[in-house]
């Protein structure tokens, strides 16, 4: 069942447990869950928490309603520079930072900063009829929250040009085509397929393993390869000295799937 | 109507402005616009003259004839370390330092330092017919001009080295493809495609925005996230402070498209 | 035909000579060709070796039986931090290091340090049906070997996320489209197309520009473009000046296939 805030009114995110699975659905439906101040508060707030759950292992992120987050609510937003402003922050990005694998679930419209919201989780899947726009240069805006830094690692640079300079709309099934999302699904199995494949991890994958590589993948993309290699070998030596492998190898002696401990 | 140069024969490349989109093209047919001293000198001069006018928002640059470019033109090159050979320099890569965006209509044959200058522009429609190759392996030479630095991040690490080392011909479908070109067209379409989408970046998205992007996506390629992030906002800031937010906001309110101010 | 080791037993690397093309194949066929700390120092050495030898100008890595390679032999190994154990080092990663092409014809199964292997050559032939995997996260282990610094720049970040979060299993169809591999064909036809393009690359590309082309891309990944072309210059006017360009004009000329040198 999802929870209420204290105030007893319904909070901007929605917060779930499936078994290890954290389901987070951006909660303003009415206005396609346009990102807004308070919403970003609890974005963090909850992502935090759950990085610091023993009981989480996955997180998806989906939108309630017919959009997945239509970008920054400007009517909900104070004026620039103040608090009650969606500043370019590292908000959007947080999910990259944590230990723990973060899934997105695009059930429909993604613009603007619900997009770097996408973006910045792990792993993708989207509705083949969700539409997806950058948004920036349509407003008169620059690429916002990191999210020029990002798209050319997505898909390349010339991809990342096209969809940032034009800012033009396209559907899921060219957001598959063109690698912005990992998988695409009718629009009633995205959310399902998300859950399944983070219940995947959150069974299946030791976390300390997902958490090493996330370190080691978004680390790499700025350092070069002899750091790499250094760094793999002594993550290779420490899990092999550890109790993750001893357990790898004691369940393929059990013939049973190894039961990997959740991270502190 | 295309400009003569002073001189009253052709010049190599023709510039033809169609609105705010500036048409340029390659234009020595009988050699497949083989690149030359001359047409390299005319190429940055003509973008420097664009990147400086307030009535170009957009270039386009094609081939005259059956090809876009064969490659240097070994005949029309003096020897060597002279003024008169094409060395490897930044003149092909001029466009991703502009502010304005820069989209190639490759219409044919394109090859060596041809191939360079076209994956050096933002955003690229080739013909389904039209064959590409890197040539320089087969030729003895290095990858010229930064392709070598350029190609993995268009098209991935394999691909760029399978392109590179066996310089062998692939048709625009499979450029398309592997990444190497962003549409694909019959041939009589690709130089009408990509005036109209430049036509849409020069009326539908903001000259500052599209600057601030160019940066920001270039400059990422080299720095880490925290400082993407923290210059995002900095740019964000300043627009929303700005008059191109304010017009953004104004033809909401108004229901009219926007009308972004030129670049100064 | 295959050299045997001076003990008189098979090697675990068979070194085979086609022309100027070296074909190494794993071989421990009832093992799937599982990595042993042997296998890696022969790999090591068959390498170094083909580096040296000037009749040597591609090399071609397959394996033996149904199976590429199905990752560490844990029974072969010793304890972690000894000797026989496969540490995580250079050594899957060295053709990248090597001046000389290496294309990897991957017949059947690939998994674990298999895969870091067959990703560090530098273009992959693949079975339609040869089964890959990550492997890491279901052991408890870190991404090894630097493939957590390799993936990204191979598929993008999310793909990378995607293979090594979930270690799920894929087929070399699969494989093809996310980038993983540069070609994918029936199993009986992945070897002989392998050993095609590399005796293409061996016959018409200069080995010179191959060994400064595959230097140029690597180093590209870790510096800015400003270095990338000033580097390209210098390699161009060296390459001008020497006798690879010279024989490229001397064989335009005499209307025959250029003859470039071996490197030295």
């Amino acid at each position: 069942m999802p929870e209420e805030d204290t105030a007893g009114t319904e909070p901007e995110i929605l917060a779930e447990h499936r078994g290890a699975v954290l389901l987070l659905t951006l909660n303003r439906p009415d206005q396609l869950n346009a990102w807004t101040p308070d919403m970003q508060h609890r974005y963090v707030e909850l992502l935090e928490r759950a990085e610091q759950d023993p009981h989480v292992r996955a997180i998806v992120l989906t939108g309630a309603g017919r959009g997945f987050c239509a970008g920054a609510d400007v009517a909900a937003a104070g004026p620039p520079g103040t608090d009650g402003h969606p500043r370019s922050d590292h908000s959007p990005s947080l999910p990259i930072r944590l230990r723990k694998p973060v899934i997105a679930a695009i059930n429909g419209t993604v613009a603007g900063v619900g997009l770097v919201a996408a973006l910045f989780t792990d792993v993708r899947f989207a509705a083949a009829d969700a539409t997806f726009t950058t948004a920036f240069s349509r407003r008169g805006l620059a690429a916002e929250h990191g999210i020029a830094w990002l798209l050319p690692k997505l898909v390349g640079l010339s991809t990342a040009l096209d969809l940032l300079l034009s800012a033009r709309t396209l559907p899921g099934t060219e957001a598959r085509e063109l690698g912005l999302v990992d998988r695409v699904l009718p629009r009633g199995d995205v959310l399902e397929a998300a859950l399944s494949y983070a219940h995947t991890l959150a069974t299946e994958c030791s976390p300390a393993a997902m958490a090493e590589i996330k370190q080691q993948i978004y680390s790499g993309l700025d350092t070069g390869l002899e750091t790499a290699v250094s760094d793999s070998g002594e993550r290779m030596m420490a899990a092999l000295r550890g109790s993750a492998d001893t357990e790898s190898k004691r369940s393929d002696r059990a013939k049973r799937p190894p039961q990997f401990p959740p991270l502190e």
